[in-house]
């Protein structure tokens, strides 16, 4: 479970750690991004964590570049992690042929279909292996302070890990997320991959739309989505119909959607909301 | 001489355009990134204009996606010009051989020996060719307010191009700079490669440690230098040399030398310093 630090680079008064761990969930050697902000580095610090979960094709290393969290976040004092979106090199047949099901895309869930159960276990290791792991091996980060936010499939993850699993994140944002999978391709792709047919349970239990009408209490979020993005504009993100069934559940009332006007779906827009998504993250910290 | 958009990119409040245009200096077409800032969209603006040059292997992109520039760039109402970094597809023997001498390192001179000159002008195409077209196809940009910066060899770049051109630009600064090419082992390797043996005139001409023997009035300068950076140990930037010579020539008080700690030569270092880098020139330009 102890992680192998593969390069330590300066990064706004921080420090970036590329980091790499033998995963059991996800069976493979897993790589990842932490950044620890300048704070960590005070004796008995406790540094809240924000998890940030990537879109397709991506590893943890696209937005640590381009995403511009860093900035924020070395300014509120808050740690960084930037996961892998899949396990690597499992060699199952397939899983490097389409940038939208496999390496790459690992969508957050754990599979129940063969042969992708053989290390497509994403919601185990992003849920628990990795927090546990982490919290393990680096004890100034706080493991009652913990946030989420993602983009894209990421922000499909961000979301469901969030509606899943009451108390576990103070809170969570999204970037352009896919937010009802059950209705747009990329998720029906990656569900009937993962889980096969069974729509009514499986693939509802990792729909964000569907997840948020069985929320109890009050119900916060900051979502941003992009007028510009051609992926919206395709139907693969779908808001409106997120918002749309937490309105019917009563729970829209603390969702802020955010229609950002021309901004497409890359890390350009990501960077232009990141001080705002964290500054969103640190205030349910408490920093 | 007019600009083709390839591509418009919501970007910090502004919009970073994708360009091409038919260069005459550097003999073929030629693609940058302009980000017009927010308030570029005011009827009768009039923005000031900082360029910024790339390092080996760059374009315009590498920066515009991971230097965040663009951040402080819009709260200060700054456009920012993101160039290529040599002349593409001149079918010159050898062009595509080395990342530290053709293609991608055109090292912002102009090029005194065959087959270099049939296009490798950079020089003339930054200090000339460029503005020019730009501030005649956008008239809100203002072109008595320029100022630039740069990485490496676009550190190099900025440093001699301002020396070589007193009262061009309202400021320099820059990233881990080339301070004393003719010194290095890439300065001299391109320097021979497109001047061929006359180190006494042409390669002194583009040195910056040169350069600043000879400024008159007073000198002011921004550049950091990360104590992590690889190329720094090992001889490639010198800004020791730089220092000195400034020094020996009464030049150096306004020279802000900034080694920062453990940061290497990558877009993280940059992007952790970028804010102060635009805000740097934000003073010179009055904005």
């Amino acid at each position: 479970m102890s992680f192998q630090t593969t390069a330590t680079i300066a990064s706004f008064g921080g420090k970036l750690l590329k980091l790499k761990h033998a995963a059991t969930t996800t069976n493979c050697d897993m790589a990842l991004n932490l950044f620890l902000p300048p704070q960590a580095q005070k004796s008995g610090a406790k540094i809240p964590v924000l998890f940030y979960l990537s879109g397709l094709t991506c590893t943890g290393d696209n937005c640590s570049e381009k995403g511009f969290f860093q900035h924020a976040a070395s300014q509120k004092g808050i740690a960084v992690v930037y996961p892998d979106t899949s396990p690597r090199g499992l060699e199952i047949q397939g899983e490097d042929e389409a940038y939208d099901f496999g390496s790459g895309a690992g969508f957050y869930v754990d599979a129940t279909k063969e042969p992708w159960t053989k290390g497509y276990n994403m919601y185990s290791y992003i849920t628990k292996e990795l927090p546990e792991a982490l919290f393990s091996a680096f004890k100034e980060l706080d493991s009652e302070k913990v946030s989420i936010t993602g983009h894209s499939m990421g922000g499909h993850g961000a979301l469901t890990l969030f509606l899943k699993n009451p108390g576990m994140y103070k809170s969570v944002s999204a970037f352009a997320p896919i937010a009802n999978p059950i209705n747009c391709p990329w998720g029906q792709k990656a569900f009937k991959g993962y889980f096969g047919e069974d729509q009514q349970e499986q693939w509802k239990a990792h729909d964000a739309t569907e997840l948020v009408k069985q929320w109890k209490g009050p119900l916060e979020m900051l979502i941003d989505v992009g007028t510009g993005d051609n992926f919206y504009k395709q139907g693969q993100l779908l808001p409106e119909n997120f918002i749309k069934a937490a309105k019917e559940a009563g729970n829209d009332k603390g969702i802020n959607l955010r229609m950002q006007p021309d901004y497409d779906h890359s890390y350009y827009f990501m960077a232009s909301f990141a001080d705002e998504h964290v500054a969103y993250a640190a205030k349910h910290l408490g920093v």
